[in-house]
C-alpha cells in the first residue's frame, strides 16, 4: 500500500489485513476491536458502519464474519481516503465500500431498510466546552460536534431492515441517554456487555446490541475483563484481537 | 415475640433484630439484604419502603443506618401485621412505622415530597399467565398483579423530595423498561450494580439508585459477586449479611 507523509501501516492480526492510520490523528483502539467481536454478522448480510474513520470496523468485520458487503460512511475526507486505500490495499475493493458523507444524512444516501446490521463507535463526549478546534479530526471522532447520539439512533433505525441488528460501543456513564435514544427510535436494546479494565474495577465501556422493532428482553452478559493481574490481556481479549 | 400458627422467627444478623415470617408464604431473600446495603440513608433522613412485605427492609435499614424514620407500606393484611409485630418485638415501634395500603395510592396517603429516600423490592414478573391464584401472597409479591413498575416509579417520584434518592433491586432482563419508567417520572438512574451468582456468570439481579430531578450521569459499579468457587458467600456479601 502506498502511504502519504505522516501515515503508518498497522497490522490488524486478521487474515493478514493491514490498515493505514495517521498517528497524529485518530488511531483505532480496543473499543473498535471489541465491537467487531461482539457484533454478530450472519453469512450474506449487509453491514453499514456509521462514522467509520479509517475503516477499521468494516475491514475487521470482513475478516471475522461471512457478511456480504461492508459499507463505511465517513464525513472526513482524509479518513475516508485512508479507509478506501486500506480496502484496496487489502484486495477488498469489492466488499468494503467506503462512502464519504454525513451520518445525519445516512438514510437519504442509502435509503430506508437497506441494511441487516449497523455498527457504530460514536463520539462519547458531549462536552463541547474547551475544544480548541472543533474541526480537528480527533475532535470530530471523540466529541459530538458532527453528530449526536440522537442522530446516530435515528439514522441507524431508518437504514435498518425490520428486526435488523444495531451494535454500538459506548460509555457506561451515558447508558441512560443511550437506552432512551435507542428506544425512542424503535431500537430495542437486547444484549449488553460491560467491559472492565480489571476484574475488580468499574466498567469503562459498554457493548450493546439492539434489534429494530424487537420486544423488550435484555440479556446482560458476564463481564468482559480486559487485563489480568500482571497487566497483560486476558485470554478472551487476546482471542478477540487475534493474538 | 408472640408467634401465630405457621409463623417462624428469623435472625437478621444485625443489632440482634429478628423478624416474623411464614415459610409457606414469602420469605425475604438475598435481594432484600443487598438492597439495604446498596441504599444510602443519611443521618436524620426519612425512608419509605414500598411493598414492604414482612418489613425486612425498614428493619434492616434501621440496623444499618442512622435514618430517622422508616415507613413500610404493605397492601396485604397478614404481611403488614407480621411486619408491625416484628417492629414492636424489636423495640422499634417509634422508628419503624408499618402502614397498610396500596402502592398505587402512596402519594395520596403520605403526600407529595415527604420522603428523602424510597426503597422498593418490587414484583419482577410481568407474565400473569399461569397464575393459579393471583390473590395468593406469593403471587402478589412476585408478579405484577397488585402494581406495575409504572405505578412504582410514579408514586416513588411523587413522595420523594427534590433530589431525593430511589433504590430498587430488579431483574437485568427488564432493565430497559426500568430505565424508561424511571426516566419518565424524573427519577434519573445514577448508579447501578449488577449482581452475579458467580464471577463468570451473567447477572441475575441489578441494584439501581436514581435521583429525583438528577442530571444524566450513570456510574456502573464493579460487579457484585455472590458466591466464590466453593459455593460459599464472598467476603463482601458476608459483610452485607452481617455474618
Amino acid at each position: 500500500m502506498e502511504l502519504l507523509p505522516g501515515e503508518r501501516l498497522d497490522e490488524l492480526q486478521r487474515n493478514g489485513y493491514r490498515i493505514i492510520q495517521r498517528p497524529d490523528q485518530f488511531c483505532f483502539g480496543v473499543d473498535a476491536v471489541l465491537l467487531t467481536s461482539f457484533a454478530v454478522v450472519k453469512p450474506g448480510e449487509d453491514v453499514l458502519d456509521l462514522g467509520t474513520g479509517t475503516g477499521v470496523i468494516p475491514i475487521l468485520l470482513k475478516g471475522k464474519t461471512k457478511g456480504r458487503r461492508f459499507v463505511g460512511l465517513e464525513i472526513q475526507a482524509d479518513s475516508a481516503d485512508m479507509a478506501r486505500r486500506s480496502a484496496y490495499g487489502n484486495g477488498l475493493e469489492d466488499v468494503v465500500d467506503i462512502r464519504r458523507g454525513d451520518i445525519k444524512g445516512a438514510s437519504a444516501l442509502f435509503g430506508n431498510a437497506t441494511f441487516d446490521v449497523v455498527t457504530v463507535n460514536p463520539p462519547y463526549m458531549n462536552d463541547k466546552h474547551g475544544l480548541v478546534n472543533p474541526e480537528e479530526p480527533k475532535a470530530i471522532a471523540r466529541h459530538e460536534v458532527a453528530c449526536t447520539l440522537e442522530d446516530v439512533a435515528r439514522e441507524a433505525s431508518k437504514v435498518l431492515k425490520q428486526k435488523g441488528r444495531f451494535y454500538m460501543v459506548y460509555r457506561p456513564r451515558r447508558m441512560v441517554e443511550m437506552v432512551l435514544a435507542l428506544s425512542q427510535h424503535r431500537l430495542e436494546p437486547k444484549r449488553m456487555r460491560f467491559v472492565h479494565p480489571y476484574a475488580d474495577k468499574e466498567p469503562h465501556l459498554v457493548l450493546v446490541e439492539a434489534v429494530k422493532g424487537g420486544r423488550p428482553h435484555m440479556r446482560v452478559e458476564k463481564p468482559l475483563i480486559l487485563h489480568c493481574g500482571q497487566g497483560g490481556y486476558t485470554d478472551e481479549v487476546k482471542e478477540w484481537y487475534g493474538f
